[in-house]
């Protein structure tokens, strides 16, 4: 995974969305993204709980919360690179996931957007792609999962992440952990 | 998909768990499950919400609250189902996966468990199957909807769903809707 991956969640609002945003934040880390952009009202309690993840899980990981989103999508555009934004209104997954494999093995960054209830116009303008995971009404934190699940073909799923002060070792039955606290 | 399954919520809290609750069941619905079942606090919002959407976007799909999900296991078990506890403890699904396609192309009827914050011990012991979708902490929507894709090995994005008042057509811009009153 050579290229960079980043995670920009549009609109949040804070208590309604608390838990999904979070969520959001939690599934691009553990799905192989490198970082997780907030943008919508600012929400401390959601930076500070996937942040503190990152701290006991292992990183790396960047947690941010930028105000301009606007620039920000126009900015990583003029440095080439890519935007998808994930829709129940675009093109489903198996129709461009081969094109967009291609991209990402050809080093380009990607930046993946996922909206809360109402995503503005503009973005499906300003998306080079926008893509849906089956066109039907479901949750963007699942959109998230599985668009990186198919983009990195499963390999995600047994990523491992550096400092982190637990693991879990899986186990048919129960719970068990390691604990490093030197990391 | 001949054998029948079917999703279940465990320990709803009202609320709290409200939204990412419906997001189970919708994603329970458009990633090929049969029904989904709330147990917990009994919340009408979650079961409206979703049929709602089975109304529109067309089923069959079916949404039941249970108060005894312990009886509701014990009697999914005794009729040879097999029950599957999603849960980042459990053995990785890339380790597990073919064993599982095996016994649902078997005809095995599939009970998925997907908690709340926290699962009763005893979950871990009634599951034939617990199964982690990575060992990192994330989401049970996500859980859920990658367990179902690597299930279902795609055939559930592009799943016609019968009696849909709705439709998406899939484009590379903006939002295109049929609507279908008769239906």
């Amino acid at each position: 995974m050579s290229a960079r991956l980043v995670v920009l969640r549009l609109g949040h609002r804070r208590r309604r969305d608390e838990r999904i945003s979070t969520h959001v934040g939690l599934v691009a880390r553990a799905f192989g993204a490198n970082a997780i952009i907030y943008s919508g009202e600012e929400d401390k309690n959601v930076l500070t709980s996937v942040k503190k993840v990152v701290l006991n899980w292992g990183g790396p990981f960047d947690v941010i919360y930028v105000r301009n989103w606007k620039n920000m999508i126009s900015d990583w555009k003029k440095e080439g690179g890519i935007v998808i934004h994930l829709t129940m209104y675009g093109i489903n997954l198996p129709d461009i996931i081969n094109d967009v494999r291609c991209l990402f093995a050809q080093g380009k960054n990607f930046l993946i957007i996922v909206g809360a209830e109402k995503v503005p116009g503009i973005v499906y303008e300003l998306a080079d792609y926008n893509i849906a995971i089956g066109n039907q009404p479901h949750s963007e934190v699942a959109a998230l999962a599985v668009f990186l699940d198919w983009l990195f073909e499963g390999r995600e799923l047994v990523k491992n992440f550096k400092g982190a002060k637990i693991r879990v070792v899986p186990s048919q039955r129960g719970k068990k952990i390691i604990k490093n606290d030197k990391s």
